[in-house]
């Protein structure tokens, strides 16, 4: 399948790499047509992949993932065009952490969330959020933690979120996936990133996820 | 030991059963000096127990739990006075929540948490938050739930929180136990709330918590 990543960091190149690997035609996009980040990726033993600007990837993918800050995505998606969105699956991953003071903060959250504003920007693209909860390691690989762990999706479609879901488990690995409702339930998960972020500096691994468990 | 609750609801109720069948002497605190609920639950049979108003309770107790509602913390605590909070354990198991729309959203949040706002409101209580990610049953009985899952502190006071850690562990029976760091880190458990919502609206069950899984 052709998939385009908007993104050129860790977690583009990292689900990028995975898709490769499961024998998909993957184009990463940047503001920058041939940023080095990109080209290296791009062109490392047996990936044969493709690189270009956020229109380039949003236009060839058939499915696109989100992969830039949470502070630059709406601005790459207005450059990737509304009408390159239309109709397509957006994988959201992003979130809107603002990493300048000493304390992150998110610069949307309680009554809005990024995953809201990106549906709302773009009316006609199948935003789904999911796999921000975890970092690129996990999002692609969750089998390497020592547990089974959850992972939750957002959207308004439900076909887009079926696709998704097939995507997580046959793709990448996940075993548990919740299906929390609507786009405006990714409030839920972006929050979470700020209990994400005190976990980061208190655990002793970076890999980790959590797992709902009941009674 | 003497143990002083600020409120009269589930968690109050929940809290305080646990207590009194441990074999502490607990007093319930309401803005109402004989509130039928906490009247009901301390004549229960083998209680023995205590009501009064706030100030009551926290007159009477060597550590205190506040069990309000987050929007009526502050105004429950003022009530219980300065005076008698000063030095004292005040366990916030609280949170900020605005119940009142269809869809549940938080009072104070991102760059502020509760947990803040009654340490600076009150700077001679040992502020530590815990349990606020949790329903009460799952509170008092943690190894109800299926798997061991974790339960967060932040707080302060380093002595405070290894004593309610003791608590936690000893009386409530956490086998997991996260100190987050200072109180400010209140806020990752505070903002959870909106993922905990999704997950009650989207789980079979009511009981339910995390667990942290790495690699």
């Amino acid at each position: 399948m052709k998939i385009g990543i908007l993104g050129s960091g860790v977690t583009a190149q990292t689900i990028g790499s995975k898709l490769v690997q499961l024998g998909h035609d993957v184009m990463l996009g940047s503001r920058d047509p041939a940023k080095p980040e990109s080209v290296v990726w791009a062109k490392k033993e047996g990936h044969n992949a493709l690189y270009g600007t956020f229109r380039n990837a949003a236009e060839f993918g058939e499915i696109l993932f989100n992969c830039t800050k949470g502070s630059a995505s709406l601005d790459a998606l207005t450059m990737a065009g509304a009408e390159n969105l239309k109709g397509k699956i957006l994988i959201d991953t992003s979130n809107p952490l603002d990493r300048s003071a000493e304390v992150w903060k998110l610069t949307v959250c309680n009554t809005d969330s990024l995953g809201e504003q990106i549906q709302r920007a773009f009316p006609e693209a199948r935003v789904v959020k999911t796999l921000n909860t975890v970092n690129a390691n996990v999002m692609v690989e969750p089998l390497k933690l020592i547990e089974r762990t959850d992972i939750f999706v957002s959207g308004n479609d439900i076909e887009a979120k079926a696709t998704v879901v097939m995507i997580l488990r046959d793709w990448f690995g996940w075993k548990s996936i919740i299906d929390l409702g609507d786009i405006a339930t990714a409030r839920g998960p972006e929050m979470y990133l700020l209990l994400w972020y005190n976990l980061r500096k208190t655990l002793p691994a970076q890999r980790f996820n959590i797992k709902i468990v009941t009674a």
